[in-house]
């Protein structure tokens, strides 16, 4: 039985990435795509890619008697503005991909919504805080180590992210003759996802009390987030990947690889790529996702399908880009 | 029931494109992926993405007996030699990828694979001859004229494509160094393509009797082809969007755009957009697809599905990159 | 003697790209940069390379009388409206990098400043309207042909350009996200150059009557542009040759190369580049400049040292960017 | 009196980018440009952009005789090579871009040729070995700290480098379909540029005892390297600004800035631009180059004019990219 879509915010990014997903999707129907902007106009006018593949209209009515789950794709901030403006009724799921049900505080009902950390408390949500593409690249990096409760000492990260993680408002960091070509740091240390990965570490280490020293680098692309991570680490090469390789195991998107990746190896996919090296005590850790699909929209997906009883991957099986 | 499927020439750009669409396709058993210099070793060796899909290996071993279906992707000039070298019994159809069949002549018995233009001998056919990416680009953009009989006129065309219609041998043109921000022109007038395109034109309007002016272009993207092409055209622009509207009706990849197109809106599927202007006497055809799927591999697993009888979709629903 | 120099509009990109070239010109002071938005701000603030090169700030105030050449860098129609709001004393020359004052009609006494047209002119005008960026490139392409008389079919033109003719305020087709990879067709056929390119082939060629064809492309670059053009040609390639070798001669930033060249040879630097090829009947022409450069401010640069009487290449010896 | 110039290994990136500076250097007289594989032809067969420049062709003759310098434009380990074979005599002084003398070891009578770090050696040297382009870049960063003695823990480094680091010879990594929109890390921990780091901070501060955590990335851009460094630093960022602001005060070709910067305000230019922040304890350098200019044929020029007494900047004003 189909399982009945609804999407809040259908003009986005984020949106648009679920739309090409859901389209394809052997056990979605897709009752509703919400727009204030582009309502009555062709999903195809704002997608343009989907020209061909849908006639659904956006639309501004919301008909939550419909469907069995709604996505939020509006911004942060806009989404819990939107639930007390329009209150959802029980019998309707919620997959909410902005960040304003990440953190654990009063009377906050979110799961939050990585497979790889949450997969049987997502099984049955009611509510998912889908998180942030830098926060799940850093996470399958970080993982299993706060899950064997190796994480001793300070982890130094650096992560290079495409553009479209800064959304679809035109600005002069995404002006195309700006950013070709150009790298630039920004949020140094400050970046608002450090709080859900403290999170995600506490609940699998809670001594964790060690600093994340995070630098963001926007890169001169479009897609994919590519992270390094580095701390002591006591065991050998071979101990921590067969740490790494036991963790992944019942995870279907995330990979060990044996061999150096590179950043494109993940596009167009929702996967996870990670890969270890030991220099003398540090463990070095690169994990890399495209931060629309396994950093937003597919992992939103993913994310239904757990709480739908669903096989995981459906719908995800998708071609990389390659090149 | 499994299309039981060998490749050759399973190391280079389009196998591993072919790789990524067969992998996932529903009516798809791979037997073997030939390659004499990665014979022992993973697929994913070489086309890193494939990592977690598939733990196949390559092989130097050839088993005919085993497959359905046998798809060549070698250079030019490779196919017809390897198929002097290893006979392929009558069992097995076979979907060249090469330039070496898809000229008509004494003894060539290969269907010219463009299912716009010959989905019915397609059908039936035993080997099919897949069409080049330039000319599949520029065929889409002309065959609904020559259909009608309404190529009176030289031909206009202008096609930029990406780096990977190259292929992946190291060339000075095809360094990063080199090709990053770079546009640059070659084979004006003289593309071997021109020869595959004129013969379909003349197959549909058998007096067409005027030139092809076509200048190439290498564009500093790695995927797509944009053509633009004009020509005098007698009706109106609703009277030439009505002949190509209806051309392409029976076909589910090509669509004809209301709006103008822009190239990333067919990379990563195997769609064709086609889309017209009237500007005085002169009608303006810009068509695109991506070079590796519609232009390659996409086109040969098209062809596949038409020649076992699948739905011709099947295997390629393909999320648009977009981004 | 210094030139002393105002410019008007500081902060947009052909501003910028005339105060990284007048700062290094030996025989340049600069007086004043206006800017109404930036006010009281470094110049680096905004052309943020130029930190260390000077310590200038934009101003708001108008100081005619210090200065003998005003550049103008604002929008087009915004140099008319400006000049109607604060005359300019006939002691100061003017170089006007609008569209406003390019087109020959009564009252207009702007000398139209592509050197390699008007070079004699330019040295005695007072006033200048400095061509349009495809303008110069696709009259580099044709003027030779256009001085012997020897246009005499219609001209068949496409154009690809960098995004930073567009200009720096943001729009969709300048977004990163939007415009990485991808390629489209914008005004085909009705681009607002093509005025001014019949203008100075009638000058050459007074019955010159036929059309130009021109398709201009947006490209995923940030600088230059390439076009080819084709048209019929009686004579012989080195007939051909050997008329644009004359033309160009005499001129300093015009090379006839006899390879195939690439857009990145222009890259960085004031040069147009023009190539040949003959195919049949038809003569093929490549050319290309940088757009900000020879299309704009380095041509602006190019008509003050000619107005001045000083070294036409004067501050213009610039080191391509090559890679 | 002009400085007579002959440079070995013409035909590669660092020599065409040495060309590109020293044609237009207005105390230099190129006396010969010397590659085995080019001798004969013309210098913009190879380096394109250079047509119109100059009529000089490569040669495969050696007159030390006719020069006051020689540039060693060859690979790592050719230098050492090319001198055992070709004794330089003592009227000539060298420049060498490689790493062959980079290091102090007993017989090296090079200095080291970082004018940040010895300018006054440098003035007086007969023989420079030009430093590293990562290793400039992560110098420039450090070296005030170590100058006031202030490095006292770890430090933190990533850099991310355009491709023209590589070299022109293709490979895997330099291909552009493989390159473009992609990133990946490599040599991490272990790049032979931290010997040369190590020994210049150790000649500042002699007791620095501590780790360069260096990640190195491969960019998708052609030039320039960004790097971020972070260390733990006692004072204000007031004080850690001053520091800064004193040691490069004296240098004309690096800035500290007060607003974060982006890489593409150094591409095209010789300039070094370091920008701090604190965070916590920690105090963040980020310091960016272009890897050729700077990082490479720029310093070589640099350390050009201070060996023979002419002013620092002569010859490398220049225009940057910008966009």
């Amino acid at each position: 039985m189909s399982i009945h879509v609804g999407i809040i915010g259908g003009a986005g990014y984020t949106a648009g990435e679920l739309l090409r997903l859901l389209l394809f999707h052997p056990d979605v129907e897709l009752k509703f795509v919400h727009s204030q902007s582009q309502a009555g106009k062709p999903l195809h006018s704002t997608h343009q890619d989907l020209l061909g593949e849908t006639d659904l209209l956006f639309t501004d009515a919301l008909d939550f008697d419909g469907i069995d789950v709604l996505f939020l794709c509006v911004g942060h901030g806009a989404a819990a503005t939107f639930l007390e403006a329009h209150p959802v009724p029980d019998s309707v799921k919620i997959i909410d991909l902005s960040q304003d049900f990440r953190l654990k505080r009063e009377g906050n009902n979110y799961v939050y919504g990585l497979p790889e950390l949450n997969r049987e408390a997502i099984r049955t949500a009611q509510h998912v805080a889908n998180p942030g593409c830098f926060a799940t690249c850093i996470q399958l990096a970080l993982l299993p180590l706060a899950a064997a409760g190796q994480l001793h000492d300070d982890v130094h990260i650096n992560a290079v992210t495409g553009s479209t993680g800064a959304g679809q408002a035109p600005s002069a960091t995404t002006h195309f003759s700006w950013r070709s070509n150009n790298v630039s740091v920004y949020k140094a240390f400050n970046h608002q996802h450090l709080g859900e990965i403290g999170q995600s570490l506490h609940q699998l280490q809670p001594d964790f009390a060690h600093k994340l020293h995070f630098i963001p680098v926007r890169g001169n692309f479009t897609r994919g987030i590519l992270a390094t991570a580095y701390t002591p680490f006591a065991g050998s090469l071979d101990e921590a990947k067969a740490l790494y390789q036991d963790y992944y195991a019942p995870h279907p998107f995330v990979y060990l690889s044996d061999s150096n990746p590179a950043l494109k190896q993940v596009v167009g996919t929702n996967k996870g790529i990670v890969y270890l090296e030991k220099h003398d005590d540090q463990l070095l850790i690169i994990s890399m996702i495209d931060n629309l699909l396994k950093g937003a929209s597919g992992q939103a997906v993913q994310n239904m399908n757990l709480m739908f009883g669903r096989e995981e991957k459906a719908g995800l099986t998708l071609k990389a880009l390659a090149f």
